[in-house]
């Protein structure tokens, strides 16, 4: 029996080539679990065999700048001329349905979302170590030298970042790191300050 | 991989007859531990069969009072004449050695502890409602029904105080119950506050 019915909205962040889609998919194969993505809204254009609010809720950039004017935005950033953001209206409906939203975001949309909604729950996935980044980046063997140089001094302001982070999970190993994610969505569901409604019946239960 | 390596002092508390000690004794059968428990100091004079260090540390009173004046005592309660209490000093060793050291102590010793160490987890085990914890108490049947209404009286106060944990944990079930318990010391270990030391360590190691 958990305290509290309203899902938790989990910020994924972590420097490329830390392991995020890894992890994020050994979490999503679990069964015990009700997670499920947040969809991001864009301004730009919808590609063949996309479905509007299946890959992203696509629309104007018109719209998306009074999405954000209205605050309906819990973070957004340009890239490459488009728009792209996380809906907080979609977002609070599949929260209050119970499930719980993961949002796979960088540092700087993280900090936007826990300005917006500080019961956001952030999640930092760390390598274990500088070496075993730099190996990973590597291994990949899709990127030049010099990309990966970039995306190691990335990592390295993103690691920086980390301590304003809730938890810093380290990716040792992916069903580790899966295992505490878990963890750590069952111990913010037991956490007092987010039982607060359920709490009181069981107070008023004892009266 | 942990980032942290320092244990964690968990105080469990909860109302008489929520199933404390079967959560309790369900979360030491698990394997994936290393949960120790506190032993106390008392000033009562020790029985045949018990052991210095064992059941409890033995001491004086005169002793007993100079630990409290010294500040040595992260909670202590007077009882039928003597004193019982938790050496802060012993707690510490423990926890340094990586140990999660385990307290079980009422609503008015879990309150001392938070203020001499706020860094501990207080989670309070609740009964799933009323009707619950008075059927617990009915079939125990030790008790005559004027203990079992003081207790049920008590534990109405109990769980007015429970909003100042850390967590609260609903036994409904007491696997549930333990799981979640694990579950709340694995996401403890994940909090970025926790972890400033090896994160250090790795901001080093991307320098």
């Amino acid at each position: 029996m958990k305290l509290d019915r309203k899902g938790l909205l989990i910020v994924i962040s972590g420097p490329s080539g830390v392991g995020k889609g890894t992890v994020r998919k050994a979490l999503f194969e679990r069964s015990d679990h009700d997670l499920v993505y947040s969809i991001s809204m864009t301004t730009r254009s919808i590609r063949p065999g996309e479905t509007n609010g299946v890959e992203y809720y696509f629309t104007s950039r018109e719209d998306f700048l009074d999405q954000i004017e209205k605050g309906n935005l819990l973070e957004y950033a340009e890239f490459i001329g488009n728009y792209y953001g996380t809906p907080k209206d979609k977002v609070e409906t599949l929260l209050n349905e119970g499930h719980e939203v993961v949002l796979e975001i960088d540092v700087a949309g993280a900090a936007q979302v826990k300005e917006k909604m500080p019961e956001a729950v952030l999640i930092f996935i760390a390598p274990p170590n500088y070496k075993s980044l730099e190996d990973r980046l590597l291994k990949r063997g899709t990127e030049n030298l010099n990309i990966i140089n970039e995306r190691l001094a990335k990592a390295k302001s993103e690691i920086g970042e980390a301590i304003h982070y809730d938890y810093i999970v380290v990716n040792d190993e992916v069903d580790n790191a899966a295992d505490r994610i878990m963890s750590i969505i069952r111990a913010e569901h037991a956490k007092a300050s987010r039982t607060l409604n359920e709490y009181n019946k069981l107070v008023e239960d004892f009266k």
